[in-house]
């Protein structure tokens, strides 16, 4: 595979970058991972590495210059929204944050047609959350300018999984052979779900550690399975903690369950603690979208092995190549 | 009258741009309409236009690089607070957006003219909403650096109505001789008094369509017709639909209505669908403030004629050219 | 005191500026006025002093182009948040404003300590406002990028206290040899305690006017007179005033006295109105943290000697140096 030998050494790596642009997202739309295959991955990630070994070297950019983002979220999301205005930020552009939605006449009846074709006559392209399942797909049926999907309830968050398969291939420099964990709430994380699909790519080793309430969506293992990906499905972590690569740890939430004494009965079997880190992988990578409640302790934080905060930083560059690629700049 | 030969080719016409500059507005606060006459007018809508090609060109300029506007909001209005955000940006300045006013400690207490004070060290320019009728007023009597009335509750919002006249230029090439249909709610609509005060510096006929109970204020009327303007009023839109340039709509709140059955008999009347669109001259312009919920189908949005969206756009550059101009630096 | 003598005529004085930076605030946090000793003072208010004559010349630097600003208000404070922004700003800089925290999920469950770490990935610098004792120190803890603490509840807010002694400096050219009257609530008033623990690293006399049960707490009265700083405690405005170079306001809350009755008693005794100033030096400075509610009449606000506002302009070029020399750019 391809993909994976190209980006194996990325410190060291330059592609001919100018030379290979051909414009593909230009104008686009970012509504879903579906519409990425893996050429589509190596594109965005050659230009968000190319981006991370800029900022780190000159801070920020002038690509964006003169461009508007309308930041806009129907529910407060402050890492994501924060993130995407720190790219923006970091390529030279501005921004146009729209938090309050819910206490403005903006909410108060306009549809979200009419909201996304105002904020295009103010803005260069919209980043866009909503509750609802759709919202960006229907706000890109409309708009003329591009829309980047922030969350559309429990729809899709695809820059969370760019983000998330960017983090594990510079963390360990190439996907393709590893073997990823998915730890936690399988059934509801919106999360795990686009990151699986991403992955099931490469030719990669999936399991899923879950109580059985919060098992992997049946569905989703055989769509994934009629690709060829190999997966197996745990309740206890212990059996697959020696054989994996890339840890991915979700939050369980005590909601989801009718028993609360279900509840305490699981949950500190899916807490990261360093006693487990001590039986993992000495390059093991441990993930977690984040915001964490519990489920890794904060004395992993220490361990050279805990990505999670890294995480979150990979997410700006990710970020930053996909605004400056659906404006035409990258 | 000068003012409409002097805009008819706006696309190809280049006035001596620096030449005519008087710096007339330098400092001042925007407040009212009535602050306007035929010439300045003029004046702002020469630097829009200006604007809007410049950024049509190169996207934004560096004209207010270094330059703050406090963006002060004590009531929401995602729409009015963003067209700012945008103007600002787009001329190279930068904003301090202040959304939170209602659940700050600046509400619990403090007068308007200390918080005016107090941000006027930390801004060059204060764009101020507020929902007292007078406010702006007030907030100039202390300022000592430019505010731009956003709106101050029943009272005035004077860049909106300048926004409007800047879309029927741009959209008809001029002003005089015109006629003006204005249809929904005329009693309390604040956008529609506006407009027609600064439509009888023109030459034009104003047809006002409504329901009995919400007729343009009677004194509003007499005011306009001592200064000449033609003005006629109407109940039905059918009986001066194909004499119309420009038509104007407005929304009809429900809540405006003592009884809910008067409301439901003639609130389909004034809905706009492409039924009606068809009976309409093939170069009205159809314009709406927005917010809209239901006023106009949105099966009208891809009539060429539907112009909300572009007055949106044109909003921008109309407030670009206040901003620039109270600045001194147009 | 060598202090008092270099910043005399502030306004004439050039220092060599750029060699004597040793940048010694590079990559530190900012979290309480204890950090600072009188070199430090000097040094910080020479930054905000050249910021000053650069800002009224050119208006905005360049100095921290491209640099990210977390402005992270946990409790909303718009004059902190709102100077803060205009800082990074006239800087050049940009900034990530996060103020409706309680709204996010930010605040739903995750620690301060993880969210500082997600900011720290998008941004050069954080400032904190925060309601709880101890945050801005936690929060520096887990850093590894600069924390400027803007306030931990009843602890400290080391920018405030900074700005006071900065406008007091401006305003008379130095500081040792004055007599500072503090008024009001100085039992609970942050700012006072601050500012008097500042004042005690010079040759100045304070007097302390408060009702009895607002008296300063004697703990800190004794923690000065053990540095040897002249104090004495009143209750009458009326035995100092003629003596009073520097009259520091605050408020007095209502909410403070147990017996409405006595707060009515004494309310009127701290409230300055044009009658007092007639009675105080012609060149004394009257002072007041902002947001005042009645304890300085709006009728004094017209007497060259009511600083209140320009200390808050002060506050905007303080801050610009303690972003500039955290950030390792003075």
């Amino acid at each position: 595979m391809t993909f994976a030998a190209s980006t194996i050494n990325v410190e060291t790596h330059r592609l001919p970058f100018e030379a290979q642009h051909d414009g593909r997202f230009k104008g686009q739309s970012i509504l879903s991972i579906s519409q990425f295959n893996l050429d589509d991955l190596g594109y965005v990630f050659d230009v968000a590495e190319e981006f991370r070994l800029m900022v780190k070297r000159v801070g920020s950019l002038n690509l964006l210059r003169g461009y508007i983002l309308a930041n806009l979220f129907y529910e407060p999301s402050t890492r994501t929204s924060s993130s995407f205005l720190a790219a923006m930020q970091r390529l030279g552009g501005t921004a146009i944050p729209i938090n309050e939605v819910r206490y403005s006449s903006v909410s108060k009846g306009e549809s979200l047609p009419d909201t996304i074709r105002t904020l295009e006559a103010y803005a260069d392209v919209i980043v866009l959350r909503h509750p609802e399942v759709g919202s960006a797909a229907l706000a890109a049926q409309y708009a003329r300018k591009p829309i980047i999907n922030a969350g559309d309830g429990i729809g899709e968050h695809p820059t969370q999984a760019l983000l998330d398969l960017f983090t594990i291939l510079q963390e360990r420099g190439g996907i393709s052979g590893l073997t990823v964990t998915m730890l936690g709430d399988l059934k509801y994380g919106r999360t795990v779900h686009s990151l699986a699909k991403l992955l099931s790519l490469f030719d990669v080793q999936i399991n899923y550690v879950s109580p059985e309430i919060l098992r992997m969506p049946a569905d989703l293992v055989s769509q994934l399975a009629a690709k060829g990906t190999r997966q197996a499905e745990y309740t206890d972590l212990r059996e697959v903690l020696g054989a994996t690569d890339i840890l991915y740890v979700t939050r369980i939430q005590k909601e989801r369950f009718t028993d609360p004494a279900e509840y305490d009965s699981v949950k500190d079997s899916y807490v990261i603690t360093p006693e487990i880190m001590a039986q993992a992988r000495p390059n093991m990578v441990l993930m977690h979208p984040l915001p964490r409640v519990g489920e890794i302790s904060m004395d992993v934080d220490s361990d050279p092995r805990a990505a999670y905060f890294r995480q979150m930083e990979y997410g700006v560059y990710v970020r930053m190549a996909l605004l400056a690629l659906v404006l035409g700049k990258a």
